[in-house]
């Protein structure tokens, strides 16, 4: 009771409660979520089991199915009123194993330098060593000035990841066309090999995988991330010598499509059953690392958000489903299975959430919504300020949930935690869970509890 | 120019400039700044240097001069105006060697295990293993409650550090007497050594170590901290079993007091040179660990700030120093003395900041100044909310400044980075250098350069 005065203290700039009005009774339920979150919180224990149980579970793989059995399970154990799985297509991409790229020589000289370095998801390989010259390029517009050079090479893109920009997701938004259209756009003027500089901020040379594909036109060359020291280095070389030879080989391949599952908790609606709130991270991961940010986090935010609803008896008065969506990083079949799926249902997508952007400390939403819809979740900053929201903007939503969007015009909003971090481990070797800090994850949880709970209250 | 130009369209909100008005000028100047922070930033370097070649730098120890010649050349090779030393008298505490506590025995059955303890900072102990029964009581009222049972046994407070409070400093404030004053209140009544939880919400099992004091009037028994997961373990067996000996030993002594410096840079001001502005961390660590958080961030945020306004030729109106202050762990010796020196001197100090709460990601500033004042550096807002700073509010301001507020009531103002993992490293073995992020720690930079540099030009 005590808390409850302090709390009603603290906020004076709520007036009396209204219908569609954040009340003094909502800073104190998002304040019982918090505390019930902070203390028996198991969004970590969770996140241990699926990165060191599971590991590494790309679309198609073994791990994806021992980690859709996790989360039935998991789901199951929390107490979730019904758990389902939505079964979809997907892509089956196998990196192999023997991947490599050394510099063999430079100016003649037999030289040998191992590069540190990852296929690109998607990209094929049959295991043969191609061989050639060293073309750099710092950007697309170099490679058209160069074009005349590159038949024969294997092509470097020393493409930035430009430090200036704060919001590291634009910096990656930038850079992402070398990784995703760097090898076809070298293999169009005749390049054998493409190399890119990692999308990363990280101060370590790890390099990051992610998701590439190839234009049909084109030959489909091998294609590789190189951490950013050996960037750094390749770039340096190839300003000192233009006969710098390199060898590399990657083995991937894929394999035929095979089933998936989207796994999916709900609790009913009590007033408003038919109104569903979706809210989801993604169950795969890429192979080389634990997706422990990416999207370990996502997932267990779900969960935790689930798990936190039941454990203070709180009772939805829309139907609320947790969805750990299949295949997002090669494909998104999952999402687009899971807004298919509702469309054949018929069913009323009235908000959807993402958590995807790893579970570091938190500081807002985006949202992709009417700008009324905006301002009218910009209400509930204060209620959720004390927990690390300071900001809620219409500037984007997530991956999964797009295709609810564009089936139904949903309402789709992002959980963005400080991004300051992500890209040193993002597709990285790194995005393990020891690089997942406790605290951090479960406050991502509460704000988005916190939300998630005023968007069931009030609608949106 | 187009840059500029797109920063006007984002930043409507500013009208024309006016004398204390910020400006579009404004916002492209700490645009300025941030990029040549976030490009060409040294802070992570030189926090490189500071941890690993320096290491640990307890006042008074070889490492402190170590320290403090680093510091008087660091300065000079960014090219200060002007370097000097300061002195001060520090006192000189050692922790010496060979510090433990087991548990010996178990209701009489001898049952050896080892504790992971640090000895508390300032604690005081022959090396004589001093043995007794464990009394495990959760905080001073429960103390107060058995105080008849205490006499020549080892009691161990559970302290909590509480995880609801999502401000981490708080949950600090409310559980440092524990560390700080433990040990006298367990030596009142008789008790022969103490043990504490150690303030800190860490997943790992490392203690912290800090400063503690004695009260005269009481014997100065043994006080160490053990890690959190050796606390659960004392605290569960001491909810088993009434008969459980520890022993332990600690070797803490002070040598004479020595003398100290702090290390102060300074621009002139071009146009108010009498009026002071004060920017600064500690120099000194805890002994046990590289004080790469606390307070190396601090420290090299201060050099990165003066490097990035002689980088982009920036003069400023009022005189601004640079600090690295003597010994605030255990003694506050060098903030009590730049301030008697600026009594001694009659300056005129406008205006004090202080980073000591690591080099994380930044979310704005704590200011200790009339409401008046703290409002009109609110109006600044917008132009820092871009690199992070979402709040500046009047709860607080820093130790080291502290004696220049009490001095000459001058505002203060205390950096605040993110604060859910500085107490996972805050005076633990784990405060090195690798638990430092670059971005983060160059963004923190950023954040203060901005309020700086808006404090000299408006005044405050």
């Amino acid at each position: 009771m005590k808390k409850i005065i302090y709390l009603l203290l603290l906020m004076p700039f709520f007036g009396l409660s209204q219908a569609t009005e954040p009340s003094n009774a909502d800073a104190v339920f998002i304040k019982k979520l918090s505390d019930e979150i902070l203390t028996n919180g198991k969004a970590y224990d969770l996140l241990y089991e699926l990165t060191k149980k599971v590991g590494g579970r790309i679309a198609g793989s073994p791990a994806m199915y021992k980690a859709e059995a996790w989360g039935v399970n998991a789901f199951q154990q929390l107490g979730a009123p019904a758990v389902s799985k939505q079964a979809c297509q997907v892509p089956r991409w196998v990196r192999g194993s023997g991947d490599f790229a050394n510099i063999t020589s430079i100016d003649g000289k037999k030289q040998m330098r191992t590069l540190d370095v990852l296929a690109l998801g998607n990209s094929l390989g049959d295991g043969k060593k191609v061989e050639g010259t060293l073309l750099a390029v710092q950007d697309f517009a170099d490679l058209e000035k160069h074009k005349n050079e590159v038949k024969g090479k294997i092509v470097y893109f020393n493409n930035s990841f430009d430090a200036t920009i704060v919001k590291t997701f634009e910096a990656y938004g930038k850079a992402g066309q070398y990784r995703r259209n760097g090898a076809s756009q070298a293999a169009k003027y005749g390049a054998v090999g493409c190399i890119i500089r990692s999308l990363t901020s990280s101060t370590a040379n790890d390099p990051h995988t992610g998701g590439m594909a190839y234009n049909d036109s084109f030959p489909k060359i091998p294609a590789q991330a190189v951490g950013p020291r050996d960037a750094d280095y390749l770039w340096s070389l190839a300003k000192q010598s233009s006969n710098v030879k390199v060898s590399m080989a990657t083995h991937g391949k894929f394999l035929p499509d095979t089933t998936g599952h989207n796994i999916i908790a709900e609790i009913k609606g009590s007033q408003f059953p038919d109104e569903i709130i979706t809210i989801g991270g993604h169950l795969d991961s890429w192979d080389v690392n634990e997706g422990a940010h990416d999207d370990g986090a996502g997932v267990v935010h779900t969960m935790e958000v689930m798990r936190a609803f039941l454990a203070v008896g709180y009772t939805p008065k829309r139907t609320i489903r947790f969805v750990l969506f299949a295949n997002e990083e090669n494909g998104l079949r999952g999402g687009s299975a899971y807004a298919a799926a509702a469309k054949d249902k018929k069913e009323k997508h009235i908000f959807a959430l993402e958590s995807d952007e790893g579970g570091f400390t938190p500081r807002g939403f985006s949202f992709t919504a009417v700008p009324e819809k905006v301002a009218a979740a910009q209400r509930w900053l204060p209620l959720l300020k004390p927990y690390g929201t300071s900001s809620m903007d219409d500037i984007g939503g997530g991956a999964d949930i797009g295709p609810l969007n564009r089936t139904f015009n949903t309402p789709l909003c992002g959980f963005l935690p400080d991004s300051q971090r992500y890209f040193d481990v993002h597709h990285a070797r790194s995005d393990v869970f020891e690089n997942v800090n406790k605290r951090e994850l479960l406050l991502g949880a509460v704000n988005i509890a916190g939300l998630i709970y005023l968007v069931d209250k009030y609608g949106f």
